[in-house]
């Protein structure tokens, strides 16, 4: 067979448009052998091409002017790193209305506005891809919407951002506190100067809409998704759920109600068994839980960011997205296929939950029952305790309870209720469980 | 869009093929509204057409003239699962021939044929999918040479054999004898009446020669893999390889030899580190381990076998043919592709080697010396020993020893010598050691 060139050109010339150029450079020729497709990087944009990269390039492909990139009838396919959501809209706009697909990295881009960014793809049948928005290197778009597309999807469980699960698994193997792992992470680069977009849980947000979305078909705004990170979270509580047989991850969840049919996503740190595959992903890596009513649970993990992992992902997809026009099939796997299959986008309230409460608790006789009896009266049920000797703080000690509530809300209300107790100090700490169930 | 009808005819209506059509029944109109994809089930073809099966289907559409099946222009792709290699493969062959694409799930086939059948595909323009030959429902060939395509493999170590994983698993946590749970296994279905291509590790053979010819583009065949099952395998050892902190587990395993540019693909019982992540993977659950040289370490773990399992993944396959078919992009990913990139299959002699020994050591002053002497004679090293006090037999006791050997070679050189000692008795007992080194 003959071999096809195609043109490439990279916007945003950083961290992942760096492993995506060292990639190309170390494995094109693979990468030709294996598919008779030459991908040539034409053009570079970006608004700095002045500060030296770790990769060498031809000087004259690099300009300033993305929207010239775009017009050059060299570039067959743009590929948008440059992150943020105004000016890399615009350009993936421009681009997908000139016909040229767009292979991209950015999530937030994607839980904001790929409802418009899918539809314009699809009116001007260019493709637009995006396996580097969620989990890195990890196949999961690919492996959600190709491998298991035969599958109704019950729910997913996803480990999606690095920082926190490396805060996290630092905190527990080495008892730190949060602001101390942060700060070295901060020093480490491995989490940004501005975290909140990580810590706070919006970074798994953005990911988990668009596992969502694809999942279900139906879009999944950000204003959906209840959102809870890690920020400030306490040592203490990773060691007594730790006694208690789990692992506190930041999960990004997305599960679908059976009976009513409607779709629950949700962020939030969550307690797993410790036996549970997902717990033994440590550090920086990603993982997704995937379970398909016919293929059952299946689990993917690897490097969730980085250059080179992050890189690799955007260099599949320009695999795929040269594979269609070389074969003129573009929209073979349109972006986005919205269908009314399902119902709709629900908060948890209506769901059954587990929780892990955390009370400081003043050391008097009948304090333990007043608590109880909230708890009956709203008909959570408490099923198993921890009574802590230790830290007293004026005289309130810590009692750990995993309660269980038939549906979210009523645990809202005992909550609220206990928060308001004479014998409660501060407010209570609380952690959804998941147990997995077959 | 436009609905597309696509025509399938399936051939072999046993385990497999009722958990594609139980799965095509159940969401059918959801992979008709996720792609605009009607996947018609038009004939069935078996030997044996009257024993009733767990799912309804129009006795019209059954038939045992498979030719006839395949003749049909109302079939547009064939699904091979029937098993075998003598029909299986002729049938493939009429199909392709015919320029009709072909599903399979048939490994024996792929692993013995497969260079034969991939040229006819070619020749034919006809697709030939496979994903589900490897690893049941896990999305591993497409995430090898789809996801991660822009990546040099450096090693892949599979789980690959649900029913050997079963049986160790049982073995390990409940210490009884792999004869009781053999029997139990076959007892319960999970296991074959006649379990030797499972148990001598020539299912895995299979599955692993496939993943090899796919990541490095050049063929293997069942000739070139050392092949080791579990039959037999003692209790005692997978307790010692616990003390010393590993578990055993039957791995498929290809690694690639940096320098020589060489690949070796082996499949043998290998202790593992308890924390790494595939000695987690339990039951009859299967998982692949891909380490690339872009993406690092990435793992996609699921059930490995079963009718709903693999039916999710030959729909899978069914729906990315007939997305070929709809958009007239046939070989738009040819089942292989041989190119020269890589060196030649090799034999594991020259690569470094690491092993479990268990010898059957007479009990007397000097004994351990003179096996120390020869070790050390042939370069091979102790880097942990564990002297257990019983059982005794014949006054010889179990000694267990980790060894490094610079080349596998010098290894088997050492253990002759050592069954030759009249201190030993018995064999020597031996398995390799995977650390999964960064």
């Amino acid at each position: 067979m003959a071999v096809h060139e195609v043109g490439v050109g990279l916007i945003g010339f950083g961290t992942v448009g760096t492993g995506m150029i060292r990639g190309l450079q170390r494995n094109g020729d693979l990468i030709e052998r294996r598919t008779d497709i030459r991908l040539v990087l034409r053009r570079i944009a970006d608004l700095d091409i002045t500060t030296p990269r770790p990769v060498q390039v031809d000087p004259q492909i690099l300009s300033t002017d993305a929207e010239a990139l775009i017009e050059d009838p060299a570039v067959q396919i743009v590929v948008e790193l440059i992150g943020g959501t105004t000016v890399a809209r615009d350009l993936t706009l421009k681009a997908l209305r000139m016909g040229k697909p767009v292979v991209t990295a950015n999530k937030a881009l994607l839980a904001k506005h790929g409802g418009e960014l899918y539809r314009v793809a699809e009116e001007n049948e260019a493709d637009l891809y995006y396996e580097a928005s969620v989990a890195g290197g990890i196949p999961i778009i690919r492996s959600l919407r190709e491998g298991l597309v035969a599958n109704h999807i019950d729910s997913i469980y996803g480990i999606l951002n690095g920082t926190c699960n490396y805060i996290l698994t630092r905190m527990e193997e080495e008892g730190l506190a949060f602001d101390d792992v942060l700060a070295q992470a901060q020093a480490m680069g491995f989490a940004e100067a501005e975290p909140s977009l990580d810590i706070d849980g919006h970074d798994t947000a953005h990911k988990t809409a668009i596992l969502a979305s694809l999942a279900y078909g139906l879009p999944v705004s950000l204003e959906q998704i209840r959102v809870r990170g890690i920020r400030g979270i306490d040592a203490d509580d990773l060691r007594y759920a730790r006694e208690l047989g789990f692992r506190i991850k930041l999960l990004g969840i997305v599960m679908h109600d059976a009976e009513a049919g409607d779709v629950t996503p949700m962020v939030q740190p969550t307690l797993i068994p410790l036996g549970h595959p997902l717990a033994a992903v440590g550090g920086v890596y990603n993982a997704v839980l995937v379970r398909g009513d016919v293929v059952g649970d299946t689990m993917y993990s690897g490097r969730g960011a980085g250059a080179d992992a992050t890189g690799s992902a955007v260099l599949g997809d320009l695999v795929d997205v040269a594979r269609n026009l070389v074969s003129e099939s573009e929209l073979r796997i349109p972006a986005f296929v919205e269908h009314a299959h399902y119902g709709e986008v629900r908060s948890p309230d209506g769901l059954p939950a587990s929780y892990y409460l955390r009370v400081s608790l003043l050391d008097q006789p009948g304090s333990l029952a007043r608590i109880a009896t909230i708890l009956g009266e709203r008909n959570v049920s408490i099923a198993a305790m921890l009574q802590k000797t230790e830290p007293r703080i004026e005289n309130h000690l810590p009692v750990v309870l995993i309660v269980e509530a038939r549906r979210e809300k009523d645990l809202r209300e005992a909550l609220d209720a206990l928060n308001g107790l004479d014998v409660v100090g501060g407010s209570i700490v609380q952690y959804r469980i998941e147990r997995f169930p077959e």
